[in-house]
Formats: structure tokens, C-alpha cells, sequence
């Protein structure tokens, strides 16, 4: 099912140079510096239930797609947040998922389903109704077995090392839990304090209590407020953690005065409070605190990655019957080049900072984001996100930051994902597509052969240990 | 002049694979949902007067280039709108065209017109100054057959329907004559009702005193004025129409309480009836009825089609001399995310509406319209529209839409033109491009040669039909 | 060290047909209409003072990218602004440059520094730090012969005519000597008055009157100013110039009433000698004279070249040490279709009017630029400017703008540089790429052959020759 060329251009000359480049780089160990994994799996170790369970119902690619064509969402058994029910029959909602598998056609969903399917649990044909049954029983079985089980399956994706995401108000408990357990596989975690920065959560204020409560500072100042954030982001280090991440609406950054920022962190905790937060104010402090994770970064070497840009939970009625992350997040135009500058007029000429921009608005890669981070030392493209992880999204990557900012103002690939069966086929892809791009350089003679080997090695490995410190 | 592999790819794999898969499409019946030809054509069935009334006067995409490079409107036989006498005499401006055809080298206007020129006139070679009278007459002659006049076209042309659009105030008659003259060719209308919409449309005022005349409601009443919209789209439908269309500068929409639209009805005609249109009111007003249009989809089943974003008529003084649709539309940048909103808060999730979007701005095919359409279930991605139905904007289109919206989230295409001779080699365009599209996916591994087949019949035939309720 | 088909496609009949198109042009002369070298090496003719001078220090490019990695200017021998000292050796910072040689894969600076390097120097290996002595001494042998002085070099690249910009300040005394001095090189002037017309500029004030001055008008009155403008506008004309050029943040224009112009006018002033100018007059100013400008174009005839869009002196702190130019110019998303219309409406339909549109926002080739240039007889686009003056980025601008705008209204390359070994290979990519565009067009049968050759000589070498009347 899976052709060895995949992903390689038609030309038998930039393919056999791709093979070539790709055959150097497939076997090097995964590094997923980003992702979201549940830490649980590793620290459990318990079997995934069904697969349902593993590949239709956690993955919002799959979901958003069936939606989209008129399936409901009760019916692939994605569960609801006001208590209505939904379908708990893994082999009802298989069946589902299987008859509309055309649906993914020239997606990238279908491309890591396949290789999922094939690699991992020997599936010969196309998923299609025809045969939704038989594969459901072949992969359900293959769940039960012991090399199944998570961190078997860490394993044999060759992962070096993954991160998950977790908030400073999360114990991290199964961190420890993995850490003590003596198990090899290195799991780490990665600062993530969206819940206690964004005063549009509506658990905000109570979040901040919780804050206070961890950790024994008074984050009703701003002083004991900045204080939590240094010891969580010290706990976090300790805990294995080289990287903070901040999923904000806009890039926006600010650097106010003390006194600014003082009565700002006043008024929002009292706007808070009363359930009614200025959305002008709420934007103001989110940027005022990007500046403070940099300076925080500065004396902690944590990383900090901004991924911006998405306008969450778009749709409305559905968001209230199901939550949040239910594939209604939309990209909106995101500005870098005048977001930024606060932050960066303030540490952008640092070189112990490093900041790491992720972006969902692609006309910006090449206007703003390669020329900053091809001029600034503190800044680092990430790879090709979310909606672009994808073959054209990550041909489009290279093709408009290359000229300006080349190869080594980007970080390697992440694979920011919860959908775990697909990790390796994610990978495996941005390896592809990397490789074709330098055959391509090759091919026309931009580049030498000799370097294209090195770049690759870089794209595939290199560049995201050196960047993430690990 | 034609070659039988115009617009594959040079490698002859990828070649060999699109020439397989337009084999299965080129003879489907070309599906035309959406364009501007004119009814009174397939009505009275007249022969077309001559050459240049046929491929210049009337096509705004020859004229504007021809203007752009010196040449004046008047020379090329545009009527004017104050009275300025132009070029009458046919032949002249066939010479001037002629001479200037090589300006429209690299455009799909070429293409359009040498797949014209060959296919339904028999001409040999590439037109210039030297063959321009040869060209003149042989085409003329065609143009005196019985053969030639407008049935017969659309029978030579394999149409299987087209759909014009008119205004609520248009009588149809046209159509009346079509559907009673026995004749077989299916001809539809659409209902698309700007002129009683746009408030900043000059004749607004007088318009709407129309519509209350033509359908016995009072349209100086919120309640009369919708009902009117009721009659005539129940009065459209019943004329064939499945779809009605609506051309706004933006996409915005909103969702007002009843208080709120009533209100902002009685202002906007008190302000249309003194000439002096509030631009945010008028901005507003469409912005509801968008919402209201949806409102009555959901009631009568006709398909919402959206167009926004061109900015109309951008140069003044040549609007002032020649009126509206004389090359002077320029795209603007579109939002989609925030725009759409409060009409898919309202009715995003009603399984029985179907809207469909168009752009003028191709930053949002991946970062908005891709990810909408690919989660919204009554959303859809028109194909890619007016300065962007050429080879390299559908190639884009594909490229940037396929990964997140997929296939069946789009509706195949449609021509969109007033420009009659040119439609087969537009659909053959569209069809070529997309079978190239698909090759590439086919021969790097991403589908399937039997899902490929399958693909390119509803690219080219079935999406249209689906979409549209054909 | 340079292959004879680099930058061609890998497809062998489209490499091919690209090496017959190229080999039709790559020694047709080179035509530079707009530069930015310094007359005074071509008036004085000394030699350049050694490698690094000459590659390293004065190309942003270049400095940029090091800097971006954490290489601090002072290394690099930039000059600092703030008095500071920085590395005076040579040798040093080549060695340190080619050290980090490896920074610069994928990015056009490559391409033009290796052509450079073996086409001028005769160096057969790839720059590194094992060979940075060696490249070093034949580099500073090469700039200490005869042939390797300014004029020997014009002369060996083939120039036809090179255009640099000044200041309206300027005496242009260096370009009084070449003309005196019997050189038959054609060097001419552009006549650049961001100075003297950009308040935000912080020598504005002083710049009025050292304009006053040099004029002898009073340009502290309206009148004044603008006949200064014209006075220095038929001076530069006089000493050869054909064009002018406006480096302004936005792309806005305007057509006051003279009431208005007046108001504004003492209102800059006003403001600009307290030193507090209000950003939205200050951009109100630049739109006027932006009119103001093609108002003169249409006495005299100048071609009005507007170059909008960048952030200039992003990174405050490095301007304040380094001062302008430094590599810290970021694009801005640019508005054409709003910010023209002014200007477009006073003059758009002028046919003595010529206006050469670049762009830094790559998202208004295809939805504003080449819809307007279209259109509009007055309007051209540049070539990929900047940022996008490489392999993609040029390939990009002609999928994005022929479909629309054809080849008949761009003008051609030039090289926007102060690089000046870098000119011709930058020529070179351009022939190239245009060449392998229309190879495509050619290959896929959307262009003849015989066509083909006469663009593609039009595009190396006639449309610049026309646009800007050489």
C-alpha cells in the first residue's frame, strides 16, 4: 500500500537524488520537541481501548473533515461537553469513519492513516466500507498485545525524545511517574501557562487562585504573579522541560512600564473577577507577557515558542455542545513584523534568548517572518504548522523562507500532534518533502550534493536538538 | 494550432497519467451553474452580429488588456455611457485586435480564444495583423449559418444546463420564451438580487419602488420588503433557478435582533431616498441580508452562492465615460473568518443549507476558506474565480485547498462568463488542470490510479450537479 | 564551480527549450535602470580596496544573514554610528565569513557571490574556512590589476547603462566628472527625494532648507517647494536622468485641494521644526507628493518609480549603534487598491503618464497589482524586488502576475544593488528564470517557440530599454 517513492517528484533525476538524500536521514531517531501526547500513556502504559478510540475520536483532523460533510459528531463518538450522548460502539463509529474514507482524498490525514495502517498494524488494502470490519478486528487485536502498549510503540517509533504541554497548574504526576519507573524513554514536558495568562478563559480567575495555592505566592500581585511563573518554570526545567509555548490569538507583543503594567494586571484580575474582561485589555496583558516569558527565557534558558494566530472555537453552537478542540479553530490573518516589536526592541539582540514563531497565515512567511528571523539572532521559524504540516504546505515552507532566511534559522520538524499511531508517518513525510526540496536544489544546481547530505541531516535531526536544547 | 497536450506536465509520466484521466472526462456534458451569458440569446436565437461584437466589444478580460497597454475603449467599439461616439465599424476593431494579440500572451484570454478560434472556426493559425481580415471573414461567414446561431452552440458545446443570473426585477420573459419554444437546451436562471441590496447602488431608491410595484408588497416596510424577496425567489424557482448569487465588496454578515434590522432598514432608505448612503449602514445592511438570504435558503432550498471582494469600478473617470463592468474591477483583501461569523453562528450547522464561497483573494484559500469549508457542513469552496480561472490560479487552488478542505468540500467548476465562444475551452481548461492536478497526486503516491478516475468525474461533472441540485 | 544549466528545470525537454531561450539572450547587454552603486567609483576609478570591502561590509545581504546567527557586526567591519570601534582587518572578517559560508545555502546571495567569485576571480572551489587565506590574497591580487577597476568592470559586464539614485541634495559632481571625462560608459542618475519630502525623516527640517538654498526658491512656502522640484528634477534630467524613485512606507496617495495642500504643507513644517511630526500628516504629506510627483512626470516626462512597504530600522537598538541600512528593513502587508486610487483617479488614464509599481507584499501581485497594471495604460509592475529579486521569488511573481497583467506591462529586470560584482550573476538568475518560465510555457503549448525567444528578449533586455525610455 505504501509505494517507497512516495512524496518524490516524477523526474527520475530529482528522484533518484531525493532517494539518495532520504535514505541517509530515514532511520535517524524521531525528535519531537512539540506535541501533544498524553504523559499518561507513557506513565500507565496501559492498551488503547479500540480503534475508534486511537485514530477517529482524539484526532480533530478526522472529526473536522467527517463534520464537514453532514456527519455528526455524536456519531464518531467524539464526547459532548453538555451531557448529550453519543456513540460508544468503537465498531459503529469505524464503520462510519471507514465508508466515508474517501472524503480524505489529497489530504495528509490520509497519507498518516495509510502508513499507520500499513507499518504499524499490517493492513494490506484501502480502508473502505468493504472491509471496515476485518480492519477494525486486525487492529483491535493488535492493541491487546504487549507491543502495543505505549511505550512499546515509543520504541519502535525510534523516538529519541518527545515533549507534551502541560499547565503550571498541572502537578506533572505522570512525569514523575515515568521518570521514577526507570523505563528508558525520555518524555518531557513543556511549559505551557495559556490557562493563568489568557484573562479570556472563562476560568481565569480561578485559575489564578490555583496559582497561588501551587504556589504559595500571592498571584493577586504582580510580583507574586511573576513570582509563580519563575518557580513553575523552575519545576518544569527540573522535570526535564527545555521549552515554554504560548498559543495566543495575535502575535502581539508589548514592554511596559513598571507602573503600566502593574495597573493593567490589576485591572484585569478585577475585570476577571467580575466575569467582565475588556478585550483591549486582555489583548494588552497577553502581550505584555510574551515580554516577561522572554525575559524570564533569558535567565532560565527555556525556549520560548509563540504559536499564534488561530481564532479558537469558532463555532459558536458547537463549541457549547462539545468544547473546545473540536476542529472549529480557524487561522486569521496574523501580523509579525509591528507584533513583535516590543519584544524585540527589548531582548531581540540577546544571543542567550531564543525564540521559536510558529505561524498559521503563510503570506507571512516571506514577508515578515523570514526577514526578521533572517536578521534577528534571538529568532527561529518553526517548521510548517497545523493546517500546512502537510506536502504542498511544507513545499511552500521551503520555497518562500529559504531565499531569505535559508535552512539554519529554522528549527527541524515537530510533529505537534495527540494523534500517537501517526507520529512516524509525520515525520516521515517532512523528511520527504525536505529531501525532495534539496534534490531539487541539487538537481538545478543551487546546491552542492555533499551539503545536501549535511542540510538534511540538519532538517531531519540536527537542527531540533540544537534548537530545543536537548 | 491546438495541442492535444496543452497544459500537462512536461514529464512524461505525469503526462501519460493526465491524458489518461482527461480521456475519461473531455466528452462528460459541461455543467454551467454559475455565469452571465444572456438569455434573450438562447430566446430569439439571432445570429451573433460579427466577430468583434462577438470576442472584443462584449469581453471586459480583452478589452482591459488592450486598454491597459494605450489602446482607448472608444477604438474598441465599448459603448459609452455619456454619449461619446465610438468605433462602430467591426473589421476596424478586429485589425486593431489583431495587431495587439500578442499582449495576451501567458493569459488564459489566449487560450480561450485560439481554443475558439481553432475549434469552431477552423482557423490555422495565430492571429495577428497579417491574417486579421482573412480571420474576419472566415469567422463572419461562420457566424451568418444556421449552425452558428445561439441553439445550436449550446448544443455543439455539449452544454447540459447553464444558469444566468438576473435581478428580482427582471420579468424572465427571456426564459418564458426559452421554456415555451419546445426547444431542449435547459437554460435556468439565478436569482441575484444586488440591485435591491446595495443601498450604495445609485438606482437603489427607484429599485426598490420596483419591487414593490412588481410584487404587490410594500418594500418600504422591513416585512414587505423580505416578502418580496420570499415571491420572487419562489417566482425564480419556479423558473429553474436552484441558486441565487450575491456580489458584495465583502464578505461580512450579521445576525441583528429584529429591533436592530428594523431599525437599520428605515435608516438606510430614508438615507437612499435623500442620495446620502451612510458607507457603515450600507456596509451593515448587506451584512444582514446575507443572513437573510441564508435564512430563506434554509425555507426554499436555493443555494447560496457569495462573490465579495471586488472592489467595483475603481477608476472613476473611465466608470464616469463607460459605466460599470469595463475592466476597472480590482480584488480587494478579504476577511472570512470574522466576516462569516454571525450567519454560521446562526445556520453553520443546519444540514440542509449549502452556501458557497468565492474569493478574490487567493491569501485565503489555506488560511481561512479551506479550514471553514473543511469544517463547516454547509460550506463550500467555489472554484477558483475570474482573474484566477487560468491554469496557474487553479493549479494554486488545488494546492492550497485540497490538504485541509479536500475534494468533496469544493463544487467543481463553473465559467462565470458572458463571453459565450470561450466555454468549452474554459471548462477544458478547468478540466486539464485538474487531471494534471491529479496525475502529480497519482505519481507521487498520494492516491490511487482508480480513486483518480473517480475524482476527476466529479471535478469536472459531478460536484457541479451535487452542489448545485442539477 | 558553475554548471552551464543551473537554475533550469530537471525535466530534460524543458531544460532543453530553456537553454535555447537562454542562449538567445545571456550576451545581450545588461540594462541597469535602477541601482544603487556609487558614481564615485566610476568617477574616480580607483581600485576597490579588498575582498572583504568589497563583499562583506557594505552588502546587507550578507551581513544580515551572519548577524542573524549571532555574528556581531563590530566582527564584520561595519561601520558603527555610534563611534564604536569594529574589525578594520580584512582578512579577519573574510575568515570569519567564510567560516559561516555554509549559512547561505538556498539563498540567492550564494548564487551570486559563487558566479562572482569564479566568473571574476577564476576560483574553482567552494568558499570555507580551509580555503579563506587562499580566496583572500587572488581576490585582493584580482582588485589591485587595471581590468579590475570600476570602469574596466563596467565595461567587462557588458553594461549598456547603469542608473544610481540621489538625493535632490545632491550636487552630482561625480556624475559631472564621468560625463567630462570621456569614459564612454553610460552612467546616469535617478532622481530620489525621499529627503526633502519625507517628515518623519529626522533631517527633514535642515533638509528644507539646504533645499532652498540650492535652488535659490523659498521652499518654506508650497510654491516654493515644488518649484525647487522642478527646478532639481530638469537638473538631474539635464545630467541624464529618465527616472524617479519614492521609497515610501505605504503605497498611499492623494489629491488634495490646493486649500488643503497649502494647510498641510505649513502644518509639516510647523511641526517638523519643533521635531513632533504627526505620523498621520506625515503620511498624508508622502501621499501628496506622491500626486504631485506624477503631476511633474507629466511635464517632464520622468518615469515615476514608487518602491513602497518596508519597516525601516526595525531593530532600534542596532539602528541607533549602526545607524540606516543595516538589514533591519522589514516588509509590511501593503495596500494598492485603496492607497493608489487618488493618484489612479487624477491621472490613471493618462497615456504620457508612465508609474513602475514594486512591491514588497508578494499577496498583491496576483489580487491588486497585476489587476491594476491590467488595466490601467499609466501603471507597470516591477520586477521581484528585494526579498524576492531570487530563483522562487521570481518564479513566483511570473505565475502570479502574466495570467493577468501578460509580459507587456513589466518591465523588465534590474538589480536594485550596491553590490556591484554581484550584477551581472544577478542579471544572470533573472535571464534564466524567465527564460525557464517561458520554457514551461512553450513545453505545456500555452506559448509558441518563435513567441517565446521575442519575450524572452523583450524581458532580458527591450522592456527595460522602454519602460523607463534608455
Amino acid at each position: 500500500m505504501l509505494h517507497e517513492d512516495r512524496l518524490f517528484s516524477a523526474d527520475p533525476g530529482v528522484r533518484a537524488m531525493s532517494r539518495q538524500l532520504y535514505a541517509a536521514v530515514k532511520d535517524l531517531p524521531l525528535v519531537s520537541p512539540h506535541g501533544h501526547t498524553d504523559p499518561a500513556w507513557y506513565a500507565l502504559n496501559e492498551p488503547f481501548p479500540d480503534p475508534a478510540q486511537l485514530f477517529v475520536v482524539p484526532d480533530h483532523y478526522v472529526f473536522r473533515m467527517l463534520y464537514s460533510q453532514g456527519i455528526p459528531l455524536e456519531k464518531l463518538g467524539v464526547p459532548s461537553a453538555d451531557g448529550s450522548p453519543v456513540e460508544t460502539d468503537g465498531r459503529a463509529i469505524w464503520r462510519l469513519f471507514a465508508a466515508h474514507y474517501h472524503l480524505f482524498r489529497g489530504t495528509p490525514t490520509r497519507m498518516w492513516l495509510d502508513q499507520a495502517f500499513a507499518d504499524l498494524f499490517g493492513l494490506a488494502g484501502r480502508l473502505s466500507a468493504d472491509n471496515a470490519d476485518d480492519t477494525y478486528d486486525t487492529i483491535a487485536e493488535h492493541l491487546q498485545r504487549e507491543d502495543y502498549r505505549p511505550r512499546a510503540l515509543f520504541e519502535r517509533f525510534n523516538l529519541e525524545v518527545i515533549a507534551t504541554t502541560e499547565s503550571p497548574l498541572d502537578p506533572l504526576e505522570h512525569h514523575r511517574t515515568i521518570q521514577e519507573s526507570g523505563w528508558s524513554g525520555k518524555v518531557i514536558t513543556a511549559y505551557r501557562p495559556d490557562a493563568v495568562i489568557d484573562p479570556e478563559d472563562e476560568r481565569f480567575s480561578s485559575n489564578i487562585d490555583a496559582f497561588s495555592d501551587l504556589t504559595g505566592e500571592d498571584c493577586r500581585t504582580l510580583e507574586g504573579y511573576l513570582a509563580a511563573h519563575r518557580k513553575r518554570r523552575a519545576f518544569f526545567k527540573a522535570m526535564g522541560a527545555t521549552a515554554s509555548d504560548h498559543g495566543h490569538p495575535t502575535a502581539r507583543t508589548a514592554d511596559l512600564s513598571d507602573a503600566e503594567k502593574r495597573s493593567l494586571f490589576d485591572r484585569i484580575l478585577h475585570q476577571a473577577a467580575k466575569g467582565e474582561v475588556v478585550p483591549e485589555d486582555a489583548e494588552l496583558f497577553r502581550a505584555q507577557m510574551l515580554t516577561e516569558m522572554a525575559r524570564m527565557s533569558l535567565e532560565d534558558g527555556l525556549v520560548l515558542q509563540i504559536h499564534p494566530g488561530a481564532h479558537r472555537n469558532h463555532n459558536g453552537p458547537l463549541f457549547r455542545r462539545f468544547g473546545r478542540d473540536k476542529g472549529a479553530d480557524i487561522p486569521t490573518p496574523t501580523n509579525y513584523v509591528d507584533a513583535l516589536k516590543p519584544l524585540l526592541s527589548a531582548f531581540g539582540n540577546e544571543p542567550d534568548l531564543r525564540i521559536i514563531m510558529f505561524t498559521l497565515d503563510e503570506t507571512t512567511y516571506a514577508r515578515e517572518l523570514a526577514p526578521l528571523a533572517g536578521h534577528y539572532p534571538c529568532l527561529f521559524l518553526g517548521p510548517a504548522w497545523w493546517f500546512f504540516d502537510a506536502p504542498e504546505g511544507m513545499k511552500r515552507y521551503r520555497q518562500l523562507t529559504a531565499e531569505t532566511a535559508g535552512f539554519y534559522n529554522t528549527v527541524g520538524f515537530n510533529d505537534d500532534t495527540r494523534a500517537f499511531p501517526s507520529i512516524p508517518a509525520r515525520h516521515d513525510v517532512a523528511r520527504r518533502i525536505d529531501c525532495g526540496f534539496l534534490a531539487e536544489l541539487v538537481c538545478d544546481h543551487r546546491l552542492d550534493e555533499d551539503e545536501a547530505y549535511e542540510v538534511a541531516r540538519d532538517l531531519a535531526y540536527g537542527l531540533a536538538k540544537r534548537a530545543y536544547n536537548l
